[in-house]
């Protein structure tokens, strides 16, 4: 291991990703505390949780400490093309207006999205080859290529005079993984032989023993399922996961049936991989109207909106509101995915209303149609022998993830934990790795078309109205401030009495205060008066507001 | 099989519970249609969906279809005591005022919510023994006694004179309950030897193959789990699983750690338990402060909050602000609980905490730590050998569980099969079961402290408030109709770009409205400018609401 300049140091910086699962975000330093240059490793989003952050769609991470500096942002890599790791990227750029780099699909997409947010002749995106390299500055990065649920996935051999990260990105052992490369365990074998600082790695099913199994046996079984069924098939799945539908497009063809792809995003990574020179003996793709003109034991139906996302494919189709595709009794719909927390609810809906016109449902509860993209305990100790780092990070997962992470990297001999959380600064090297500082960390909401700041209190504000909705009372005063009209209340999101109860309060109240002389006191005195008799009469106390206008 | 009166006809309507798993409330009537008497079995709540209804804990069945025709109820038939049975007996009594008939435990449990209602002195609850009888009008009902995860739980043996009706509740199979009745095969046997024309059944778990599993097993396991544990245990679960709660005490005293109950239905549970007779052999209880003064490897704290309830103990315990209980690195939190579906992200939240501050987590995913109480397909098929209805009627489900459950009970050779949903009115007897027609049915809230149907939409008004905000605008008219001051703005919940978007929108619309003279034409015109000037800046659009005030 070479030593770098004295007073340069390696440091790790998370902003997103560090305690969630999504919105990754990673930055590494290099140089002296005053003068260090970065490059981010992946800028991904999050999706909201309606509960909490109602009205929010997509989060991201609040990068203000970084933005800062912005003139030593060096590039951003992009690991793989999932939107965790680079559905921020078009959000974010105006704020660090530095190069991109990845591999041909991954770059394919984030091109689309930069073309899509009118950016694509601001921003310059380089293309790796796989299992190519790439120098920053200080930095050389070479992709190691992995397996995931996604193509082109690669671990980052983060290079610099102080020693090496290896940066996971998302992956597992998949030791057959369809389409593209396989898990390249030479290289990953040579870098831990050479010497490995850091290892930066996905904490996702920390939780789950075993491994997670290959996407061939999927397609075995998705093939054999297929092949028992009789009427219409829809399967809905992740659309990125190309080899996927790659097996449902085998299994249809094995069967007789004709595909046709329903929904955006299902169109728009097929034709990403075809440009990339993948899916070359993906069968022709029928429109969906050619395909509902076929006897319904020939087709087979490929649909985005295994989520329950309300504006999907697979919701429409459900309720039987899709302009073109309509599933009857005796028709099957696969689910070919995941549940993934928070949607439980959203996508049993879905499901209740095939059930209720007598569609047959296959979920991965009942049959086995999907495996999880992420690495197993067993595949995490795999690694650990690989890459054998001087210190484990995990990453990429809650913290009861990262907390399982560390321990069985402990177990693996790795001598160090860090357990870091999103604004954590540590100094990987010289010396001991630790936390050396705490930066401006956060999430940055999209709310409706505008970036707003997590600690705005927006979503928040608006979930409070939600639970007890929102009183205004509208007060005029004439210009000795005295009340010059009966007030107007509105008590929106409230029950009758309550409302009712309210009126006569801020009657009372506005005929008491008549006298006053200070508005802003009178206005208070009427806030009060109007949440009171609001919380009496209710049990709840809504956020309540005077609006005062003078005449 | 004895046959009724010429023109009687026995029917049954559930308004709760058919496609959902909670709120069960079903009626069964019986004479001519014009003067039916009615006996309910189960009245019981739904808890509420903070994304689908904000601010709503509590929902409950719309009765009216029962409650215009009050006097012809004869009274309330408990099958158990879980909340989605009883709790909303206390809520809709007042428009039913009929008597209530329960075992001892249940009938215990409804005393008590009928006392915190202050109705106590009100409603006669009558208690039936275990394994009793009861005659309402033309209804006997037997109680037959099951296994669940509660005690006492009771499958109905509806006697009509046009036949009889097996209405489960909820159960299980399981061998060794532990505590109370073991499930009363013989009776059910007979029960389907003498002829039962429908079984109207718990279809919870129709998509689970195999069994459920016994109490006795999950006691074993804990006392295994617990003698390898070192600091100090909390256990979290269901208050009202007595055997559970009894089972934790028992591997408690094995290893030597005396208990605490921590939270409300702990206490009341327990107290519940051993006036009705059970629990005699449960070890003292110590309170909080005295449990947190032994050593840690001396105690084990029995907590509510298992389904991340944020006001709970576990809850709580976790964030550190439990005024008694404070745990810390090296102690150890096990949930023996499922994951209630939509409590998972709240449920993950809390074990995360747990986590940062280095407390082992302990779950049904990784210990045999949990058996759900209700039957697997195993168990639903011995139901229907031991009963041969002639029809099967699956309620407490979801669709999906229904349709399950109903296929499962044609394998079984049942001839027919009825899906219900609330509202539905069926016909059982004379002739062929069928449904007859369809009543008004629907949800009550429990907004605050006030009922409100759901029809009314005050849930789905906050809903959209916490999408999008609720935007206010004040406007100021003088006798004429005239704008006689600058109209004043409320954007609540929106960014302020948004805000001073709206603002001058609004200035404009009142200043070129000025000359109209009528003022709702003026406030609509104003409304109409508003929101679109907050969807063009926002892409959102909110609630608009116009105030005018005349002076």
């Amino acid at each position: 291991m070479t030593v770098g300049v004295p007073g340069d140091e390696l440091v790790f910086l998370p902003l997103g990703g560090a305690g969630e699962i999504g919105m990754n975000f990673n930055a590494y330093g290099y140089g002296p505390p005053d003068k260090r240059q970065w490059i981010i490793v992946d800028c991904g989003v999050l999706f909201g949780r309606e509960g909490n952050q109602p009205g929010v769609d997509v989060l991201m991470p609040d990068i203000r400490a970084l933005t800062e500096n912005r003139e030593e942002v060096l590039g951003i890599i992009a690991t793989h093309a999932h939107e965790d790791h680079i559905g921020a990227i078009a959000h974010l750029w105006p704020m660090l207006r530095c190069s991109v780099y990845a591999t041909a699909f991954t770059a394919r997409l984030i091109t689309g999205k930069l073309e899509e947010a009118g950016l694509s002749a601001k921003v310059r995106v380089t293309v790796v080859p796989v299992g190519g390299s790439l120098t920053l500055g200080p930095f050389t990065l070479d992709f190691i290529s992995i397996t995931h649920s996604i193509l082109e996935p690669n671990l980052l051999a983060i290079g610099t005079p102080l020693g090496v990260v290896a940066h996971t990105g998302d992956w597992k052992i998949d030791p057959d993984p369809l389409l593209g490369e396989e898990t390249d365990a030479a290289a990953l074998e040579k870098l831990g032989n050479d010497g490995v600082l850091a290892l930066v790695c996905d904490s996702t099913n920390a939780l789950v023993s075993g491994t997670s199994g290959s996407e061939s046996t999927v397609r075995e079984s998705l093939a054999d399922l297929i092949g028992t069924l009789k009427g219409r098939v829809a399967v809905t799945g992740f659309a990125s996961n190309i080899a996927r539908l790659d097996s449902i497009a085998h299994a249809a063809r094995m069967h007789g049936r004709k595909i046709a792809l329903v929904g955006r995003s299902m169109q728009k990574m097929v034709q990403a991989a075809r440009e990339c020179g993948y899916l070359k003996d993906f069968p022709p793709v029928l429109d969906e109207i050619e395909a509902m003109e076929l006897p319904p034991r020939k087709v087979l139906f490929l649909c985005t909106g295994s989520q329950g996302e309300p504006r999907a494919a697979m919701a429409r189709i459900a309720d039987d509101s899709h302009p073109n595709v309509h599933l009857a009794e005796g028709d099957t719909v696969i689910f070919s995915s995941r549940v993934i927390p928070g949607n439980e609810l959203a996508i049993f809906d879905l499901q209740n209303q095939l059930a209720a016109r007598g569609i047959e449902l296959v979920t991965a509860e009942d049959h086995f149609v999907h495996v999880s993209g992420h690495p197993c305990r067993d595949e995490l100790a795999q690694m650990y022998r690989w890459i054998r780092p001087r210190v484990a990070i995990p990453v990429h997962g809650e913290v009861r993830h990262q907390v399982a992470h560390a321990r069985l990297a402990r177990e693996m001999q790795v001598p160090q934990t860090l357990i870091p959380q999103n604004g954590h600064l540590f100094r990987l090297a010289p010396g001991r790795p630790q936390l050396i500082d705490e930066v401006p960390s956060g999430r940055i909401h999209l709310d409706g078309r505008v970036l707003v700041a997590e600690g705005e209190g927006l979503a928040r504000s608006r979930r409070a109205m939600g639970h007890a909705g929102l009183l205004v009372v509208s007060l005029v005063l004439d210009g000795k401030g005295r009340v010059a009209a009966l007030p107007t209340v509105l008590a929106e999101g409230m029950p009758q009495p309550v409302a009712e109860a309210v009126e006569r309060a801020v009657t009372e109240a506005a005929r008491g205060g008549g006298r006053r002389n200070d508005p802003a006191e009178l206005a208070e005195s009427v806030r009060r008066a109007a949440r009171r008799a609001a919380h009496d009469a209710w049990g709840k106390k809504p956020v309540t507001r005077v609006l005062v206008t003078e005449v």
